[in-house]
């Protein structure tokens, strides 16, 4: 509710960017109202988790176990049963399975939605997708090239098995472990890094920045390049068939900028409790992203228990501001809102697909 | 010329963020023409120069050292001609000396002009001057404090000495050094590091984002939360007297998060010839920003001497990058920037200060 409630006001909602990116002839939310669009969502997610647990089964995990890893998985939450999480089964089957299925959780939900309805080709007409498609691959290569040219890995078949699914695993924010990576070399770690921050498509229940503002922000600097050779044109930003409105465009801006100054603020917190650098700021990546794993002292063989109660305290922070996109948790904090909250008539201002004001919703 | 003939285009050029911030009665340029103004910045450059080399005389450096310092200083540079940096003369008069000329190269040369010609308040009612001050004392007494708690000093006086002249030679990025910050706490480096990114004043020698990009910024991330409260109030953006225009937002949100994804993509590359994570993203940030000294094996102690080729090669291209604001080197490398160049009459977009554009200027 907060999220629906908010976010619109300032264009970065997930709904705007829903709309905004539903591809082809579907020109309007997946039903007309929001309690109709929430019984679509969640059959798919029942679906898929029924689904992961009965491949599971049938690569012998027992009931209760396959049932407890399909919830970590489609949430992207992470939580294994076991202490050495997915290398306990040490299976190339069930780690393929649960990178399907963290694969899958990383994407739009209403393209899930599309697919199942017979519009097979709903994946591929999706530029956030294909984006989404592009880093997964782009990354497990240059990662396995990386690992083979330091020598770090035994053979390429574990190289491929443990790159993809620890990738899979940090840009779905899911935090599952197969490998621990903090034995690879820098460049591979950087690279896991970079991809906590960008997090799994809009729409999807992967945390970070979201692919699709990364898609938006590619698009910007390119346009910005363009209108250096051609000054005098008029650029515009599409989306799918939608052009995108200047006020979107600020606002993913603002997000991300606002995002990494977060980022630096928190970690100056965490390290001035006497934290090392790399423990420090890859603990508020981990966490800000919703990820699970950092580095050294956070690494994935680590957990955060001997952190100081202040690095704690700023970490959970961190975790609720980057699961509600930063904005729902700043607004708290300001006055205004409260006496907003106080008002009967709470009204958001959505933009429709032309970017002109849609009449007002009420939401609460 | 590059910056006046490109940057404008955009939107971000110094002219433009110079125009917007002219504060008070000025409505203007400092001179009709842009020889004459770059005849004034010189004459203020050459004036500060010579105060520097008379007063560093005046504490006993010599006539030769006291010049190269001096240009070393305004130009930000942070060149010395002793190993041990500006460590060599340990005395509190030098380092007070070199202190207040690194802030003043800091500082917009425009406001310079402007108290020089009897405007005495010409500082203070510039938004950017007082952010920049309140960086500087706010970074010193947090690093103090650190350093204080974490029994890294052995006094206060030369805890005070210490921070208040790597905070000054950071935050402007020149480079200078007094004391080994690689020995200091975690969180008084990552503060460093911050400082590092945001750099000097728009209008100064200093490199990195510029303080009134961060100003701008604050100022958006501010509206925004006020927008959560006031939904339907249209909010605008002022610096000092000027309106900022919605362009000039995008571009500058833009700028920053198009900086802080080429320091990734610098940093995978530096890490990917082996150098260890923290060596490897602070001299990425060390160059880019156009500071110098970064942490441990790039550490104030060290050198880059010892890298890879590539790292070389990537951290040469950072310094030119991150100096030249990172679009006029993106530029060069689209082909439509070299039908431009060909064309006899290459036309510029300027914002006047309301927002329109103003008649295209023939620059080259």
């Amino acid at each position: 509710m907060l999220t629906l409630a908010i976010l619109p006001l300032l264009g970065i909602g997930g709904m705007q960017l829903f709309q905004a990116e539903m591809p082809g002839p579907t020109k309007d939310r997946l039903a007309p109202r929001i309690q109709d669009t929430a019984r679509i969502l969640w059959s798919v997610y029942v679906l898929l988790t029924v689904a992961e647990t009965l491949l599971l089964m049938l690569g012998g995990v027992d009931f209760f176990n396959a049932m407890c890893h399909s919830f970590s998985t489609l949430a992207t939450g992470g939580f294994s049963n076991h202490t050495l999480s997915i290398a306990y089964y040490d299976s190339a089957y069930v780690e393929g399975v649960i990178i399907l299925f963290m694969f899958l959780a990383g994407i739009n939900f209403s393209l899930h939605f599309h697919f199942l309805r017979g519009r097979l080709n709903a994946f591929w007409q999706n530029e956030e997708f294909r984006l989404y498609l592009g880093l997964v691959i782009g990354a497990t290569l240059f990662i396995m090239a990386v690992n083979y040219f330091s020598g770090a890995v035994s053979s390429m078949g574990r190289n491929l098995r443990d790159v993809l699914f620890l990738v899979v695993s940090i840009v779905t924010t899911t935090g599952f472990g197969t490998a621990d990576f903090e034995l690879w070399p820098p460049a591979s770690k950087i690279m896991l890094v970079s991809l906590m921050f960008i997090g799994g498509c809009a729409g999807s229940t992967g945390g970070g920045i979201k692919v699709v503002r990364l898609l938006l922000f590619f698009k910007y600097a390119h346009l910005q390049l363009h209108r250096l050779a051609h000054p005098r044109q008029v650029g515009t930003i599409k989306l799918g068939a939608a052009k995108v409105p200047q006020e979107v465009l600020i606002a993913i801006l603002g997000f991300l900028a606002l995002y990494i100054a977060f980022f630096f603020f928190a970690s100056i917190i965490v390290t001035a409790t006497g934290v090392d650098i790399v423990s420090g700021t890859s603990a508020v990546i981990a966490t800000l992203n919703n990820v699970g794993p950092g580095l050294l002292s956070v690494g994935p063989t680590q957990n955060f228990g001997h952190l100081p109660g202040l690095a704690k305290i700023t970490l959970i922070f961190c975790m609720l501001a980057g699961r509600l996109e930063l904005y729902t948790v700043a607004v708290l904090l300001t006055p205004g809102f409260w006496r907003m909250a106080r008002r009967p008539q709470l009204r958001t201002g959505l933009f429709d697909r032309k970017g002109r004001n849609a009449p007002a919703e009420r939401t609460v």
